[in-house]
């Protein structure tokens, strides 16, 4: 067995809980080390339940820890930016969850004292590791599907978040499709060079008087000439609707969503069969456990991580062309963002 | 049975061979009783082939034929508009294939002559008749899908026409995308306010030296707030390719292609099906049986017609703001054109 | 084009009708000259609608013509085989709707007076020129398949018929599963040695007082050694349901039901799509042109038709023996039957 | 959290290390507590590489251990039965690997001790825990699909096994049919009264060597009038090909494969996906979780095991009646055999 990383992670919240069972469970090059949370008890509870060593509410506790090679960021959004910069001077390796920050200049700062550290960032993009858009990529960049012409995105969620997130959200470009635009340039390969936004509130007023829309129709034109549309929409009465269709000079791949089974059922009336995944929790869980791997696997080998700190930044410049194209009503490139 | 109606077809192209076909053995109340055609030797193969009385190469035998009450058009576009307002004029009812003209005075010239006579004017926007896009229709007109949000056509072509053929068409909006103007109007039930396009030539450089693009994806406002997107190629190697989705407040439903049959094969390798079909009358050969079907029964019963004349006009005002959008880089509204 | 064949067709019945509609209208070799019935309005009014010159009602009108070159026997189960002799006799080419005979005597004495005179007969085993069946066929022909190992079989009305009719029908081996038993040779290209069927009244229990089963399950063993299952139900509440697949040493084909649009519906609480088609005019109406324009096609062309006569007589020799296994509860040898 | 059971697990080979893991990590109700393996070095290492407190060459440690509550047996077959009997009279709760035993008597012996101790026996049986198959069987048992007439079990592993593990697997209706007919009584939830098979070898001659078939097709009577039939094959060349299909008086349900992911890919020959899971613990994955998490609440809870002891003696039984049938040719009662 090659040697094992040992890990401290801040936040166990829903997600910081879930990476937190799969470093002390799935993942044999991971050790578990430490836990921190405001709310102490969770990280107690979070310890106690995983068998993690060091439970603690004050994150420093992790940052000075000597044995800690890697840290994982769970915490609040708004905390991000400076927890990379401590994890970085203090020379450790970091999985931060996305977003970054909200603010370009955090994020920048954040990704210099990266940089300057040497250390290794990988950015919570979950979405790249699921095995139905890792297999999108790999067509394209196989080449098998020829020149990419035409990117197809569907996202569209159960149901809205409450009115109380929406205001603090930044949003539905920077909350919601962050992650199209980070799996646009993913399945692409190229950068967006523009986004034109036709959106509208639909599915709930409240959403409109907070200042936000819940349906949107976005497009992208990208460097190498592609073209994306992704439709996204804060509520789908079937479910959790994630899928992507490339077409190219070569062909076409296509990915459908995930079902709890198979079953078809035909009785006098239709042939149906049940809903698709509705928790994303459900339908993305593969990939939270292969980004960690993989995040684990670069500390190990020493290999650049497969989301960096640009790949972080680059999603919140097309969530601001985003908001941008909706409030003057007209393309707007990214260059007029950064 | 019902009483027939005589009809005469003017032109015997390949939609034109069609039409009278199944003018002749697929529906009982019609009698085609004369086909023109400017090439006689094409009238007469079809009269002889199809046991039609009358063949000559002057339409206006038809126009001028007491017996004839209907006309079927499907000579050169050039020739719609002048072939309407004659049928008007001799009083007969006019089925007219699209589109009407690309000229918008001559097209209400020619609408201007069907209202004033009082004769029925079908347009021939088969792909309304397609038992899977009717399908979508009748769930969004039932309310099962709730308010429609988001439409989405896929169409591409299987390849590309003749260069030679591509400078005269109008260019892609007003030949390709037509269809799918008519189509989304149709689907959603509520008239395009504002269209924008993004579009490049990605499949062939001499369709670019012709001064069209061959690639587009087209983001659609409609007035009741939903918003639709289209995406055109040129070229789809595995062939035609026309797919629909409507996403509504209630659910979705979306259409996919049809194919010759329904074999799935597994070998070693990988789970295959054959291609769907190729060649746009095999995809859509129903729907040219039924739009006749319903144009002879709106004659027989005196009901109006399922594609009227203004369904003939929008579509090309709609290619013309398409047009506008890709050259002026921006969203443009149908108001500005007409 | 080439020359026309005339034919004359017995019987216009459901079936004789769709026939000589075919004749009539979608094959142009074929010139429809005579149609005759006991029932000779019904005769007449075909000839009427089809424009067909002569409608009778004695068969012998037909078979004394000499200007006919093709019959196409449509009338009743039990005066198939004598029609069969008195065309042969008649130096006719021969179309005989399933089955020959239930009396393998009088089969044989048909067949033999075909032989004599050295005319072609075909059966009607529409299935055969099913689109899905035939790329089933086309597949395990090609060796691509590999050797075959597994037949699977379903096939489902989708409601028993008439009680009256089913204590005349042969019983459910000789009326439905004969052309499963057709299908089977068809598709694995090799003879049945032995049957064993298990099979049980769970439909309707009058058609256990009529002397008949309405479910079976049927074990075939292949000469090739290959093993065939047909599963047979006299209601399917949800359609017509006919599947079969192919499991060879290189891999498997599988086909589905034909459904009358591809429309997917997702609400709140499933996804969905319509049933498939219902009545077997339907689902297999492409079969029937095909499988008439190939007879005439043998007959212009002089060629050997594509379901001889062996063919008509084998399936009947397989219901006996499917029938003789349900009673004496144990698996039956064809030889044991012929 | 309710209290947790210590548990005790003999034998550590592939599947003894899948239940480990699952007990140390994905079950919270259970504590792994000691291991065992005749190979005393796998015992060591899963021990260390799951914190599991006790590693053993011998299993009298874990009989004898008064902390542990119940046993999981993953040792080979031929020590099961003597396993459950030494556990039973230690008074521990046992889940045993199918099968209990080849010996019919053995089987009574070790059911016996079970039966006098008390104490509960679940029986291996995973793919009851099978999210697939668990929604057929509550669709049948809501009554949703009528009465159940035809069940269709398709079992096909992707290679046969090596010719020694063939020479002593019992045979194939006893190492890889013995699951089938545990799902037919499953999903049918009536027994099985006879058996009738047809088989061959066809995948390898040196598996008819080895007094085997590796091709077969069975007929179930069910007591309750249903009717089944499964095919096996020992080598499906696109992978392990598990589906069934329930057919009732109310409508049939049927279920796919599962795969890794959902792509589907058109290009200028065909429309394709990745072939289905080839390897069964990638297949069933889920289902070992399930089945071992149900074990532990039942422990718990004090109810009765989802799968008992007799439910893993039928299936053998099953298997000598399919013996049976094959060697002579005939219909088999189970009352035959028992």
């Amino acid at each position: 067995m090659t040697r094992q990383v040992n890990v401290g992670l801040v936040g166990v919240g829903r997600i910081g809980r879930l990476h937190a069972e799969h470093l002390a469970y799935r993942i044999p090059q991971a050790r578990l080390l430490a836990v921190s949370d405001v709310v102490v008890e969770a990280a107690q509870k979070a310890a106690a339940d995983l068998g993690v060593p060091i439970a603690t509410r004050d994150h420093r506790a992790i940052m000075d820890n000597q044995d800690i090679e890697a840290v994982v960021i769970c915490s609040s959004t708004d905390t991000h930016s400076l927890m990379i910069e401590e994890a970085a001077a203090a020379g450790k390796h970091i999985f931060c969850e996305k977003p970054i920050d909200f603010d370009l200049a955090r994020i920048d700062r954040a990704l210099a004292a990266v940089d300057k550290a040497g250390v290794k960032l990988q950015i919570g993009f979950n979405r790249r590791f699921d095995p139905n858009f890792r297999r999108v990529r790999e067509l394209v960049a196989s080449g098998k599907l020829g020149q990419p012409h035409i990117l197809r995105i569907t996202s569209r969620d159960p149901q809205p978040p409450p009115i109380a997130y929406v205001k603090v959200s930044g949003g539905i470009f920077l909350d919601m499709t962050i992650h199209d635009f980070d799996m646009a340039r993913y399945l692409i390969g190229s950068e967006v060079e523009e986004i034109y936004v036709a959106a509208g509130v639909m599915v709930d007023p409240e959403i409109g008087k907070a200042g936000d829309v819940d349906t949107a129709v976005i497009t992208l034109r990208f460097e190498n000439g592609a073209i994306g549309t992704i439709d996204n929409s804060r509520r789908a009465v079937y479910g959790y609707d994630q899928r992507v269709e490339v077409f190219g000079s070569g062909g076409a791949v296509s990915v459908d969503n995930n079902y709890p089974n198979t079953a078809v059922v035909s009785d006098g009336q239709r042939i149906q069969r049940d809903l698709p995944f509705n928790f994303f929790l459900d339908r993305y869980v593969e990939s939270y456990i292969v980004e960690m791997k993989e995040f684990i696997e670069c500390v190990v080998k020493g290999t650049p991580p497969p989301v960096t700190g640009i790949d972080g930044r680059i999603p919140v410049v097309m969530g601001y062309a985003a908001g941008k194209s909706y409030a003057e009503h007209r393309p707007v490139r990214l260059s007029e963002i950064a």
